[in-house]
């Protein structure tokens, strides 16, 4: 049988603390070359609406000492709304009762069967924020207590999470333009932490003094200018445009996610809406030399120091998903999801074939 | 809802001559920027046996005059058999009840939902066979009346049904190295397309006067020798192995499938066992310059003339799938299926979510 399963039965079955903990082992079999995440292709689409592009990704990974392949597939409705706060990316929910559409699909690398689909909305934060967790874990003074987060959207309650799990926070502090979004943010992260989580009325208030700097916005624009970043402090970021070059080059230290991921964008004639921000895009990983920095499995496998002093400044940019880390938390998931009865199940002779394809 | 589909029920929504016609169409949009097909790609990882690789390959495709995105995978367990008659690739059907795991999903343009799920056996060897069928319409000889088909699986199967659609095929002699094969392909495809198929007992009595030569074959060896080819005739070849660059060197004209449809390889550490035969058909395609060629679509557009006389030899290598392919095809299918009534459906809610990912 294979797995259906929703995305609060997902949520259930992945906790943080075990995402950063399979994380690190993950990680690790990366760098070893026992672990190996595939080529993302986007292909960038007209719609029917002037300012909307339709955009199929596709990421996959596979970690075979959990015995799991996974495929992640978003197919969004894209637009580039210009805010009073800058140049945004947001995904519109145009599917039926106006939902958002990525899957997971897990495979079985022995019998090559498919294991489970689901949802991708919590594993995608959990996997984004695991990662940032990994690195300040690594990172991050150990006496760090009061975490800066901006942004106040669904990732950077990843943030929260993550930076709990690995340091001893016990204040938080959201920085969002929107005073309606970083109040409900600090609502609700102060019940599901149990500690201080408050909304910020600055971005200068919110990182000030802050141990660690979490930037987890869909912001196309810089949010963290140089000037704000202290010694001492860790900071990390998931989107490319959110950190200008002037504050990479505050850091002391700084890893990348992983090196040689590749990503391949191709455009149906017309659809050229993202062309701007791609370009923007490319044109900060190379002014920041992303393509020279260490990465993530370098920093877990000690092949490369991360902090060696108390005043130095600590950076991480989490740039580019990777089908791997769907791999990764899908071996959670599954094991989990059966143990608790979790989903629904449909024959597995659906999905396969006595046809070779 | 979504809709699930088996290969019986594809089988059903899609004939060749729909497949062809369809195929025409979208092979124009796609040489007209109007379709696009991603990046391939594939990784390979160790698996518990010694003699077997696992396998995860995505595809993505998206024709957006048809409203439709489609990805493919394949989660295959692979081998390599040397036999009696050379190296061959196997896919081994290790998926409970013996199957073999490849899926296409079809995705919306305009919401972004998932219409349509099925395994690819059956629409895996239609898009070949059409493919190889519309080369066929373009470039064989008017008059042509026989036809030999090297290989007696599946994608045989596939060049008989292609090549009788676009031409007055009145007989098709079928060469395989094992007798046993070549005669089931006879008796089955006698049966289905009324025609005369015969086994033939030897490669040279297959080919030897024959109009259309279809190689169809799994061999990673060459299977058709330059003195076989004769003036007049149309080969066409869907593995890159098949066809020795002398043969290939025969051609008066010859077509590619596409260009720019790239391909990456990833390996997890200890995954050599394909090295070998990729190497070979990566020197394949320097030493016949593929990347030269023109292509399908800008035989169909016109852009390059195809056979201008009776005596010419033409040639057609349908090598690499694409993804959009899939999307094409998936347009038949599902409004033959919807019209039809076939298939289960499962809630799009199951595939989607309220959550941004």
């Amino acid at each position: 049988m294979t797995l259906i399963l929703s995305n609060e039965e997902v949520e259930r079955a992945l906790g943080m603390g075990d995402c950063i903990a399979m994380g690190e082992e993950a990680y690790k079999a990366l760098g070893l070359g026992k672990a190996a995440t595939g080529v993302r292709g986007e292909i960038l689409s007209p719609t029917g609406r002037d300012d909307a592009l339709h955009s199929l990704l596709t990421m996959a990974g596979v970690v075979p000492g959990f015995g799991i392949g996974a495929v992640r597939i978003n197919s969004d409705i894209l637009t580039w709304p210009k805010t009073a706060h800058g140049l945004t990316r947001e995904k519109v929910p145009a599917a039926p009762g106006g939902r958002y559409v990525g899957l997971v699909l897990l495979f079985s690398t022995e019998t090559g069967e498919p294991l489970a689909i689901y949802p991708d909305g919590i594993v995608q934060r959990m996997r984004v924020g695991a990662a940032c967790g990994l690195a300040a874990k690594y990172l991050a003074r150990e006496d760090a207590r009061t975490a800066a987060i901006l942004g106040a959207g669904w990732q950077a309650g990843g943030q929260a999470m993550a930076m709990s799990c690995v340091r001893g926070i016990t204040a938080i502090r959201c920085f969002s333009p929107t005073p309606a979004k970083r109040d409900a943010f600090a609502r609700e992260w102060s019940e599901k932490l149990a500690i201080e989580v408050a909304a910020a009325p600055s971005l200068q208030e919110a990182v000030a003094g802050a141990d660690i700097v979490a930037c987890a916005t869909n912001s196309m624009e810089p949010v963290l200018p140089p000037e704000l970043v202290e010694p001492g402090m860790h900071v990390s970021s998931v989107k490319r445009l959110e950190l200008p070059p002037e504050t990479v080059a505050r850091a002391d230290v700084v890893f990348t996610h992983v090196k040689g991921a590749e990503s391949r964008i191709t455009r149906v004639e017309g659809a050229d809406l993202s062309r701007e921000t791609d370009a923007a895009k490319d044109r900060m990983t190379s002014a920041i030399r992303q393509g020279d920095m260490p990465t993530l499995p370098d920093l877990l496998l000690g092949r490369t120091p991360g902090r060696t002093g108390a005043d130095q400044i600590t950076m991480f940019l989490n740039y580019a998903g990777l089908g791997f880390q769907f791999a990764a938390t899908g071996a959670i998931i599954i094991e989990k999801a059966r143990s608790l009865g979790l989903g629904r199940e449909i024959p597995t002779d659906w999905l396969t074939s006595a046809l070779p394809s």
